[in-house]
């Protein structure tokens, strides 16, 4: 039985486009002892994935050109060799991008359709969440009172970023490229500020009057100019968990901006980069956590869903021209 | 009575010049209840020092024009109206750049000759010795087997620091400005290797090259070009450590590099600024460990002394052209 699957078929220089994947037809194997069958329901697209198309030592090992890329699936067990899963069962794992596929059983989550929508595990329930909370839990450490920033704050990771530190009594600067998304934060998930950085002239003014106490905790999700911005407003022992840079991701030569050293030092500031990842040993705890908040309606979520498996590399390509409102998934 | 001080006269832009200073003689005031009459025995003279003659926000505030400029001075005690001290002790503390003066006995510490020559209590039994152990070991956590790369190696706090990263079982790498600094690493302070950084055309590779296994921790002194070529050779979970940037302090524009966040992401690496007073409550016990190092011969240090009161501004300009080995310091 044959089955369609996206494989890298080059690897971008600057920003990607469709003519680095190439669909094809694969044959889909017998499963075998301890393994299932699965067919896909939801896949996730995020912007670490432009990371994995490049040959470059990172913390995940690159995609490989002619193999099909991967990333985090929910699927159905559509026929099961292994003790853990039945058929209907539904799953999360990291998985290739095919329409249905053979997988070892160790490595799936079963998932429960009672606590949240099945995409949720690839997002608010999953490494998005996960991600949002731990790093500005960790690192963050955010106290009542305090400020805190978030850039590409309407993306998945932003928009869990700024209910938690609402949930922790922060007051909650958001940064994002359209009106419609700065509505969406102050309106739908509880900012107290939010700023479109596209129609902004001087975002540094911007952010000091949106802060009038100083900026506490930078959550960085973009990098560039947005977050030298914010880093000229940071407070005495400021923290800055760096998540993401997703406005670098497509340069191809190295860039160039103000040195952040010196601002680091005179306020005895923080930065870390980090991978969700790192925090493995938190997880089981922090998502208790999540879907708590979820359940009780603290925490909300909003989902870019596109429609068809064939759509998995535009989709992708949509994260870098901000063509997402929180997690943008694919559903199959 | 008369004694003579400097004065701030001006505020440099860029390199400060002897034309910043200004010289002049000044009445000593009778001591009052709780105070001493001091005698300066030997004067401190740092790179913090230059961000203080700037009129801008930092970790401590700026000195004022026409008053005098103070820093770490040890003293011999002339005359007392407080319990604390007697005519003969030995102090130290942040005091004004006089010849003689009066000074509040709180604020004060008695120092014991025993344990090591008096300049010592402002190098490393004093705020450089705290400065290298708390930065070293509280951010840059070093572990047995790792690489730790210092630079500003041959500075009062570099010393320190690659002798303790050895004493705790590293391999240390440092860079200095000189082949005779280079020789004096490794010949008197044991590190493993060090590189002259005035006549090595390609940094990143010499580091490369030095630290085999890549760099765990780096403990900046300097930033600019020489950090940029560390941070190209971090590995994943690194730690830096910022304590001091001496290559920029003296830009008269916002100093522009590569972008380092994209690094600091991908290997999910901790830059923490800091100041030693972010540390208090672990001065005893450092203090008490740096103490026994000291006296044991683990730990050796080095001074520049220059002689006359005379000559403190221009001690404090030499800083930023690498004229100090070790502690620069003031003999009055």
């Amino acid at each position: 039985m044959n089955t369609k699957q996206f494989v890298l078929a080059s690897r971008p220089k600057g920003t990607p486009t469709l003519q680095n994947f190439r669909k094809e037809a694969v044959e889909l194997p017998q499963i075998q002892e301890d393994e299932v069958a699965l067919k896909g329901l939801f896949y996730s697209v995020d912007p670490y994935m432009r990371g994995r198309m490049n040959d470059a030592k990172s913390y995940v090992p690159p995609f490989t050109i002619d193999l099909p890329l991967e990333g985090g699936v929910v699927a159905e067990v559509t026929d099961s060799k292994s003790s853990l899963f039945k058929t209907g069962d539904l799953v999360v794992g990291v998985l290739p991008w095919r329409e249905q596929m053979t997988a070892s059983a160790k490595g799936l989550q079963k998932i429960d359709p009672a606590v949240g929508q099945a995409s949720y595990f690839l997002g608010i329930l999953g490494m998005t969440g996960l991600t949002a909370h731990l790093g500005l839990t960790l690192i963050g450490q955010p106290k009542a009172g305090e400020t805190v920033v978030v850039s590409g704050a309407a993306g998945a990771v932003g928009v869990v970023v700024g209910q938690i530190a609402k949930i922790k009594g922060c007051h909650v600067v958001g940064i994002a490229g359209s009106d419609e998304k700065v509505n969406l934060l102050k309106e739908d998930f509880g900012f107290d500020e939010a700023i479109n950085y596209k129609t902004t002239p001087d975002m540094q003014k911007a952010i000091a009057k949106a802060c009038p106490k100083g900026v506490d905790i930078y959550f960085d999700n973009v990098g560039g100019d947005i977050s030298d911005a914010v880093i000229n407003n940071i407070n005495f022992h400021a923290r800055i968990p760096l998540c993401g840079q997703i406005s670098l991701y497509n340069n191809t030569e190295t860039p160039v901006g103000p040195r952040i050293q010196p601002r680091l030092l005179t306020r005895s500031a923080l930065m870390q980069g980090f991978i969700v990842s790192d925090f493995a040993k938190h997880f089981p705890d922090a998502l208790k956590e999540l879907t708590g908040w979820v359940m009780a309606d603290q925490l909300k979520f909003t989902e870019t869903i596109i429609d068809g498996f064939d759509q998995l590399p535009s989709a992708l390509l949509g994260l870098f021209k901000g063509e997402n409102t929180g997690k943008m998934v694919v559903k199959a």
